[in-house]
This record gives C-alpha cells, sequence and structure tokens, in this order.
C-alpha cells in the first residue's frame, strides 16, 4: 500500500507572486478553480501580504471579495493564506486585537488554513496569531522559515517544531522561501521533528526552485515522512518559484509514495495558465534560470532585483557584487535573521547603504529597531557596538520582551481613521485594508467603483507596442516582485533626511 | 569518507543542440574551455551526429576542426563523443570498414570516450563500433537507450548490461534522451546492473530535463551506485535540455556523495554560457517549461517540433493531438523500437502519415525497412500485416539476421566519390564527412574556404529588426533541432510520388 503524500497547489498564490510580480487579476483565475476544486488538492494557497497588497495597489480589487470568490468556486478544498504572525499582511507589528480582528473576519469570509510564520523565527511573534486561528476552529499551521548560518542546525530547527507542536498546532510547515533546502537537511529536519514531535505530526514542506536542487529536497522530506509538500502547476513553476505539480505525480511513481491527485485535470489547470501566463510577460521575473550562488549570499532571487534597483536610483547599479557580498556580514551583525519579508528588504536596505556611504555610516530606521529587538529576538547575538549606534539613531534602548507587548489598543482609532476615508464601507473588512496598507487604502477606497483592472495585454499586440515605441530595446520590461514603502531616515553627521521609497 | 561522484558535462554538445537547434559556434565555445578543462570534469561531451550535420550545414566549420581545438584547448579531460554504432554519425548502416576507419580517425584526432549506442538496443548494431574503440585504446561506453513499453523492464535493461559488458565496454550507459527515466526505474536499474554486471561496473547516466524530475532520478541512480552522471551548466540547462552542473553539485552536499567539480570555475562557465546564449535566441527550444506529458506519449520534445513542422507543411497544424496519440500505436506495429534518431523520425513520419491518409495508407520506405527488419531487431514482434505492406512496398524480403552483413565493401567507392567532389582535400576525414552526408558535404567542401560562419546576433538588435521587418509577428522564431532530409515515397492507389523534406 503506498503512503498518499498531500498537496498543496501555489498557483493562486506564491507562483505569480514569485514569477509575475503578483499581477494576476482574479478573473484570469477563475477559469481554472473548477479544475483545481476537482485535482484532489489537500489546499490551495491563494491569498497571503503581497497578493493583499498587489489587488489595492495595482488591480483595484477587493482583496476580500477575491477570498469570497475562492470560497465560492472552490467548495470542496481547503483555502490556504500565508500570515506574517504579529505582522498580519504588514510590515509592522500589530496589537493583539487587530491579530485577533483579522483572523476572524479571515476565517468567516472563507481561509481554512492559516500557516503562520515569523521572519525571525521568534515565536512570541506566532502566538497570538495561532492562538486566534485555533479560536476559529480552523487549521493552525505554525511555520519554521528555513535559513543558512553558523547558528542554524537540524537541531534548533526541530526544537522549533517542539515549541510550535507545544502551541497547539495542527501542522508544522517547513518554509524554505529562497530555496535554500537541500535534500539531506530537508530529510534530517522532517525526520527529527517526526522523532521529537511524534510520527502522527503532520509535516508540510513548502520550497522554492531558485536553485535547481529543492524537488529532490521533496523527494527526500517525503522520504522522512512529510505528509504535505507545495507545489505549482507546471506553466507557473520553476525559476525563483517553485517546483512543478505534474513533476511530483511523476516523481513518485512506484516509489510507495502517491499523491491523490488527477492528472487530466492537471493538464487543463497548466493548458490554463500557459495560455495566461505571456499576457504578464511585462512582469516577467529575469531570474528564470537556475541561482545556485544563493546558497553562498542566501539571498533570496527577489532581494536581489529589489536591491538592483535600489542602486540603480542611487547610480551605483554596478556596485551589486560588493552588496551581495555585505549581506552575509550584516546578518552575522544582526544575529542571524532568516532572509524573508520583512527582513530581507530590511537586511537589504543596510547592506546597500553599507556598501555606499561606509558600515553603519547611515542607519535606517527599520534597521536600527531590528538591532534594538523590536521585530523580536533573533537566534544569535547582536553586535553590540552597531545595537549602540542603533539606539541612538532611533532614541529608544533596546527591548528583550515581545514587541507587541509595547503596543497599546489601536482597533478603534483604525475604525475612526478609516471611516474617514472617502469610499470606506465602514466594514470590519475595510478597516483591516486600512490597517495593513495605510498608504495605499485611501486611494483604493476612492476608486473601488470603478472596479478590477486586468492589466495583462495580449503578448503580440504588447511586444509590437512597445517595439515601435522603443525599437532599439527590449521589448520586455521585467520587475521584482511587489515591495512595501519603506521610509529611511538619512543621517549623515548632523544632517538629517527622511526618504521614501515605494513601487513606481 | 564520502564516494566521488564523477561528472559529464554537455554544454559543447547535446546541452546546445537540445536548447539552441545545434547552432553554437566554436568561437563561442573557446573562450570557456579552459575553465571546463580545469573544473574537474570526468569528461565533456562534445561531439555527435547533429553537432557535425550543424558544423557543416548551418556553420561551414570543419567538424574535425572543431575536435582538434577541443583536443588542444582541453588537455585535461577526457573528449567524449556519442555513436550512432553501425550508423556512425549518419542516418543509414555503413559497412564495417567504414566504421573502423570513422572510429580510428576519431581516435586519432583526440576522441576519448565513443558512447556507442542503437536506435533499436539492437546489440549486434552496437558490437563492430565497440570493438573499433576498444582496438584503439580508447574508452568504450555501451548504451542502453531508455524508454517505456509493456514490453520494456528492469530486467531487460539488465539484460542488455550483461550483454554490453560481455563485449568487454569499459562502461555502460543508460541514455534516457526523452526524460522518462523515473527515480524509482533509475534505482532499481542501476542497483540491478551492479548486482548482475558486478559492483565494479562503470555505471553513467543521462537523463534530460523535459519532464522536470530527473534530477531526482540521479539522485536515485547514485544511490543505487551510479559512478557517472551527466550535466549541463545552468545557463545552458533545464526545459529539453539537461540538468544544472551546479544543482548535482548542491544537491549532494551532505548526503555522503561529493563531485570533483570546482564551483567557482563552475560560476565563470556559467557566466559565459549566460552571456552567449541570447545570441542565439532565434534558435531557442518552444519547449522550454515541464512537460510530463510525455510520460503517455513517450515522444521526445524534439521530436514534437519536428511532427508540428511536417503537419504545416502538409496545412494541417491543427492535427497534432492526433499523431501524438498515433505514435504509440505506430510504436506497437514496430515492435516497441525506442524513439530516438534515426527511430524517433521514422516513427514521427508514419504517425503522421497515418493521421493524414488513414493508417498504413502509406508508409515511408524507411519505416517499410524498419518493420522488415532492415534497422535491426526490436524488443517485440513486428505486425505481420504491416510487414507484409511494407515488403510490398520496399519490393524486398524481411530480414532477421545483422543488417549490416547485407552490405558490400564501399570504402573505395566513398573514395573515389568524395575525391572528385570540389574543394575535397583527399583526407580520409573528408571522405567519411562525404559518407556521412551525401547531400551537404558537396556544399561545405565547396564553400569551406571561407571559413565558419557564427549565427549568433546581438539580441537586442536582432530582435529590433525582427520587429521592425513584421511588428505584428512575435520577433522571436523558434527551430526545432536539425534533421536530417528524409525522403519519401508516397503511393496512393497506382501513383507514386517521391518528396524530401530538408531544414531549410
Amino acid at each position: 500500500m503506498a503512503r498518499t503524500v498531500e498537496v498543496t497547489e501555489l498557483a493562486l498564490r506564491d507562483a505569480h507572486q514569485s514569477l509575475l510580480a503578483t499581477r494576476m487579476a482574479l478573473e484570469d483565475m477563475v477559469p481554472a478553480c473548477e479544475d483545481i476544486d476537482q485535482a484532489g488538492y489537500w489546499s490551495v494557497e491563494c491569498w497571503g501580504g503581497a497578493t493583499y497588497d498587489a489587488c489595492i495597489r495595482f488591480l483595484n480589487e477587493d482583496p476580500w471579495e477575491r477570498l469570497r470568490t475562492f470560497r465560492a468556486l472552490m467548495p470542496n478544498t481547503r483555502l490556504q493564506m500565508l500570515l506574517r504572525g504579529q505582522n498580519l499582511l504588514g510590515y509592522r507589528h500589530y496589537e493583539d486585537s487587530v491579530v485577533d480582528r483579522f483572523v476572524d473576519k479571515a476565517a468567516e469570509n472563507g481561509m481554512d488554513v492559516f500557516r503562520v510564520f515569523d521572519a525571525l523565527n521568534d515565536i512570541r511573534n506566532l502566538r497570538r496569531a495561532l492562538e486566534a486561528v485555533k479560536r476559529t476552529g480552523k487549521h493552525a499551521e505554525g511555520t519554521i522559515c528555513y535559513t543558512i548560518s553558523p547558528l542554524h542546525t537540524v537541531d534548533t530547527f526541530v526544537e522549533m517544531a517542539k515549541r510550535l507542536q507545544d502551541l497547539g498546532c495542527h501542522s508544522i510547515c517547513i518554509k524554505d522561501m529562497a530555496a535554500l533546502l537541500r535534500p539531506q537537511p530537508a530529510f534530517e529536519i522532517v525526520k527529527g521533528i517526526k522523532q521529537t514531535c511524534g510520527e502522527e505530526t503532520l509535516v508540510h514542506v513548502h520550497v522554492h526552485s531558485t536553485t535547481g536542487v529543492t524537488l529532490v529536497s521533496l523527494m527526500k522530506a517525503i522520504e522522512a515522512g512529510a505528509d504535505l509538500v507545495d507545489t505549482s502547476i507546471s506553466s507557473l513553476s520553476l525559476g525563483p518559484g517553485h517546483n512543478p505539480t505534474e513533476a511530483l505525480v511523476e516523481m513518485l511513481e512506484g516509489t510507495g509514495f502517491e499523491t491523490r491527485l488527477d492528472k487530466s485535470r492537471l493538464l487543463k489547470i497548466k493548458d490554463h495558465f500557459a495560455r495566461i501566463r505571456p499576457r504578464y510577460a511585462e512582469f516577467e521575473s529575469k531570474f528564470v534560470g537556475v541561482e545556485t550562488e544563493i546558497f553562498d549570499s542566501q539571498i533570496p532571487g527577489g532581494m536581489i532585483s529589489n536591491m538592483e534597483s535600489q542602486l540603480k536610483q542611487q547610480g551605483a547599479g554596478d556596485r551589486v557584487k560588493e552588496v551581495l557580498a555585505e549581506v552575509p556580514k550584516v546578518r552575522q551583525v544582526a544575529g542571524y535573521p532568516p532572509l524573508v519579508t520583512p527582513s530581507s528588504q530590511i537586511v537589504g536596505t543596510q547592506a546597500v547603504f553599507n556598501v555606499l556611504m561606509g558600515p553603519y555610516k547611515v542607519l535606517t530606521g527599520e534597521f536600527a529597531d531590528l538591532m534594538l529587538g523590536y521585530y523580536g529576538e533573533t537566534i544569535g547575538p547582536r553586535d553590540p557596538e552597531v545595537t549602540r549606534l542603533a539606539a541612538e539613531h532611533n532614541k529608544k534602548p533596546p527591548i528583550t520582551d515581545r514587541p507587541a507587548d509595547h503596543l497599546t489598543p489601536e482597533w478603534d482609532d483604525l475604525v475612526a481613521k478609516a471611516a474617514a476615508l472617502d469610499g470606506c464601507n465602514g466594514s470590519d473588512e475595510d478597516v483591516l485594508t486600512y490597517a495593513m496598507f495605510p498608504q495605499v487604502a485611501p486611494k483604493f477606497f476612492a476608486k473601488r467603483s470603478e472596479g478590477p483592472k486586468n492589466l495583462g495585454k495580449d503578448p503580440v499586440t504588447a511586444a509590437a507596442a512597445a517595439a515601435a515605441a522603443n525599437p532599439a530595446v527590449k521589448a520586455i520590461d521585467s520587475r521584482g516582485p511587489v515591495t512595501s514603502p519603506i521610509t529611511y531616515t538619512v543621517r549623515i553627521g548632523d544632517t538629517s533626511r527622511t526618504v521614501t521609497v515605494e513601487p513606481a
């Protein structure tokens, strides 16, 4: 008897986030929903920070309406979301009552599985969100962000899994956002979790494909007992995305493991997205190949493109290699945080500043907060001298307790501010949209009635138009993933300036 | 102590054959040769039928000069070639003395490793070439073409390995030209060969990446004891090509296996081909993603593009799916040959004819020869009724002995014919060029003094020129792999016509 391996399909969230800068419109997903719902997936990941952000920033789509649409169209499949713990879908810590409210509303609108992670793997940043999920009766998945550093070992990851289990998580996810999880540690970590937490503990493995090795890692994880794995339909796979769903199915044939997936449904889903994808050519990631240098720099592909655009804005596009070499040093100074939103942006930006202006001559407010413990605890000690500079810069002391304990109740204030916005409908959902994205929400509310925008273009016409406009330049302009606006305070000597960088 | 896994780099032969229609010019490879030579590869595959063909057909390059250049530039690494057994680099059987002569001259010009295969896995078609290689003192690698059919089992492949070992091969290659080798059979076949032929038997595994599963297959083959594996540098990898060399290196970390490869050299090789590849955009394979449907049709990606172009020439471009469904039926009728040059072309063309004109209403001369045993024995019985039609069509009886035994000595005749050609230098190498490609060699000899042509183009200029010429049409035209001219005799009722199809 073959053991069943369950599969989460990523096409509707992480796949187009990683490959097409999160720009896919709901209407381009709707025709695939019935096949996805009938294919036999354990869950469909379809919601998260970047998709929410892109909905209101670029697509004039209400993300809650998107969620309700998925719920209606996929009644037989668990809907899954990625939640940044105490950060929810935003880039700061929210006070506990906002966390509770968000989880309640997401569950009420149809979400089934909440994959909850924290960029620093600080369990205190996960606890409240996980508790909220459990209270709704939905599936609470506690997440370990996988990374490589001199301090991260198989044992540290297994210990974290045990702590997540102790919080009552329904499953444990190993989240490898940068494709750094090689086959052997994949095997050892899954094995370790099963041995420590019990064989019945559900282990879910999420890997990207950037380095080209992670389908092998999934095989090894499955051999070690992994119960659930994440893949994306082949026409939205590989490069900075994920391993192809169909390849997983074929890989397992004859091995004693099998999925429940219906190959004829997969073929239809594949064909659908193969037709859709060329419409988003202008948003295609530049990183379509295999990038094993990541094993040395530990920098996710999406982060490299962000750094490149920051450097170009500063007229220093030729200094990427120096910045890549600086990133591991900044990580060490900061106590080896994993690199995932928002730590990836914070560390990456500080590395850019270090290269352009000298090491720690200029700090960003976010990096100073990271050094001071306001994002949580890191696995390693933080550099005392840079911590001193950070305290001076942000004019506050380091902390060691849970960051959200320093926040005061904010829900009523958010309700009042949202209600004052033109076009806000007064629902809790709208308040949450404002809470997550206070700079973007006002514009979205004001224009919401105009309805969704589809940024996809007929590829032939689009290429011709671009070539006609500027025939000597390549027709396709690649963009990195969506990023939040980040405000820096730049101090040089006595002069101080505030700079906000946001996607064009 | 980790066990060393040796690696063959495919960048200089199969990689650009699979990805760039074999069009890469020698001068675009030369700058990478020192790094390849110093990287620690066991061998570098750099010569074969399609590269030889493309040299004289498209690049005005003498393939023997290319071989000598590689020899001079890579003194520390074995040079490896792919040889089609009794077909050598051509598309028909050659008489034994031509086989001997070819192997002698290849060895003399610098070839070290001869991977010898037969499209039907008929060992009688391999014997003479393997004996010739052994006589030169070079490495004779006997090859099993991997395929899937109701008759092909792990045992049949292991039995073939035993027979190759009995012929005195220095190593056994499992050649998976269509990416059909899943992890489990990869493990079982390698294990079976080691158990049957002895643990010391060198097993070499060649896989393509089309289906997305074969890096896992390499992992399993290595776990089962495979000694050598084939990969291609990442910037010339994936799609219908091969698994990335760097990914193999990283995959093995911590597993108890390791390569001898120098990562810094690999990075340089990667960067070189990343710069070169865009110059050949017009030749890029259309099949860049993952195609798991191949598991059902068993049709290599390159073959599909050939069939598509044949169908378009007939104004029947919309009937590809019917043809794909017909191919397995034709394979069954023909006794389940593997699909690799030339059987892939022969079976594919017959499937096209069956769909367009009715099953076996029209036979090609080659398909009739296949049915009559003139390409060798197949694993399964051939359909008696179609065999009868074939005998009638080709006006000759079926045979059961070795096809080359029906040939008469031809070397002197080839020498005389080659010598009569304008520009032929009278060398054995030129006679062999004429022998392999009698239709192309005359034009090549006549123009050889003009020197090599590089078909690469600056990608920005090329895209702009294409867009300017025809702005409403996609700038990039994809081509299938190089194919030989094939002449069909088309008979309908009493009317008979000869049609020759060759690359434009």
